[in-house]
């Protein structure tokens, strides 16, 4: 794909991530219905349906051939192929949004040939939007509306690290002991643990030399895809929890400022969880 | 004490936490020395020492014979006692700090016969200002200048709750045991966990609403004073990890929306700990 066309994506997403950053605030704090999907935790309200469908019917008027993958029509979207494919999370960090903790985002990737190449995130409450072309470096909006450039910070080793991982949403056995013998093993080694409850923003706080690392267990390929084309480009290292070659389906997810700090981590996981492909 | 001598000492302290967080905003990025405190997770910077110094000598300028207790001069500060007491913390959260995590505070709390009545957390990335004088309610000043009325948000039970706790910095097999086996039963039990690294800010995200209950075994007076005066003002309950009457010297620390949730948190927490009275 060229990138003239690759950067007539990235624009539509920005236009599309604010305008769903304006519907997130606005129903900040009148949820009308919450639905709990897997578990009791696991949450979703008609704001997550109303975002997603917006952003689709809005790409579909402009890329009528594109793929669509979202998280709250995965059941019907399509196939993850090498089309030219949009995936999207409309509200990474659900259960903030439900509570009213304000940190929660759009995450809008976009894969060509199965490769992540363009992705945008978008806080609404604190009005930052980072983006990213595959080759063209990451970025952050501030509010005033300057971008800049921004880049993972190096970090020595584990000890002197600041990791930020999540407990998720599922709640059954082989996850609980996966979660929490892998937090004991990682916090008790290095500088602290964060848990923010969005994976995207997640990434964006690493990719901005904020934090030094996540880890997750259990992501699904919407909560990541944009999120991993900006943490590339902003020179981080990306791969699976074992430390070998991400698999963007595979829901186990390692970035950190350095391939180094990664095989660190990955040598502290203790326990490794297979997840079905795609599964919901 | 009278009020009109808790509500010049609370303008006070409004005026040294905008000053502090000044300091702490042009002191991000510039770390010049970070000390190891109590184990190599446990950090402190010039920066903490420069604010407290401050802080304390503006306040003696106006009250010379009101007492002090800070975090980082702790071991040559007065005795809790029932004399009018300072207690500061002059930067929560120093590991974000460290780390350019942008959620960090100053927390400035004050007590009168060992009752905390006045408490002033300010976020300077965030430009938010919490105050609350005890008896007349909890406040927040946005970035905007407007000072708005906080409270707790209703929370029926543990399994609907969005719970904030630590990890800590200090690093032995005690707490090790004692953090885990806790985070693990009580992650389990409600929506989540999310983990922000400032005991001050946890304490006034549950007191606007943003969240519904934070635990934390280890936290010291400074973490916790002011936050209290805030916690209960904004109609919050405040005890011991027991459940039982909060000794604020104790280090066992919950703060929920309500004495019922705050209770099934107790119940909740299968390992208690305890710590000597104002160990450092």
């Amino acid at each position: 794909m060229e990138l003239k066309q690759l950067l007539e994506r990235q624009s539509l997403a920005i236009k599309l991530a604010r305008k769903a950053g304006e519907l997130i605030i606005k129903s900040s704090g009148e949820l009308i219905l919450v639905d709990e999907k897997c578990s009791f935790a696991d949450l979703v309200t008609e704001s997550d349906k109303a975002v997603e469908k917006m952003v689709f019917d809005e790409i579909k008027k402009q890329y009528p051939n594109d793929k669509f993958i979202g998280e709250e029509s995965a059941n019907d979207t399509d196939e993850w192929s090498d089309d030219p494919t949009w995936i999207i999370d409309p509200i990474d960090g659900t259960t903030n949004f439900v509570h009213n903790f304000p940190f929660c985002c759009i995450s809008i990737g976009f894969t060509y040939k199965r490769i992540p190449c363009l992705g945008v995130i978008y806080h609404p409450h604190l009005d930052h939007l980072y983006s990213a072309v595959k080759g063209h470096g990451a970025k952050l909006t501030k509010p005033n509306g300057e971008t800049i450039d921004i880049r993972v910070r190096p970090c020595p080793s584990l000890s002197k690290a600041l990791v930020v991982a999540e407990i998720g949403s599922q709640r059954d056995e082989a996850k609980r002991e996966c979660v929490f013998r892998n937090l004991e093993s990682i916090a008790w080694a290095s500088h602290g643990i964060r848990s923010l409850g969005s994976a995207a923003l997640n990434i964006c706080a690493v990719a901005s030399g904020q934090l030094d690392a996540f880890f997750e267990f259990g992501p699904y390929i919407w909560d990541i895809c944009a999120g991993v084309v900006i943490a590339m480009e902003a020179g981080g290292h990306v791969c699976d929890t074992t430390g070998g070659k991400l698999d963007l389906q595979g829901r186990r997810f390692i970035f950190a400022s350095s391939e180094k700090l990664a095989k660190e981590i990955a040598d502290k996981l203790v326990v490794q969880m297979e997840f079905k492909n795609g599964e919901k």
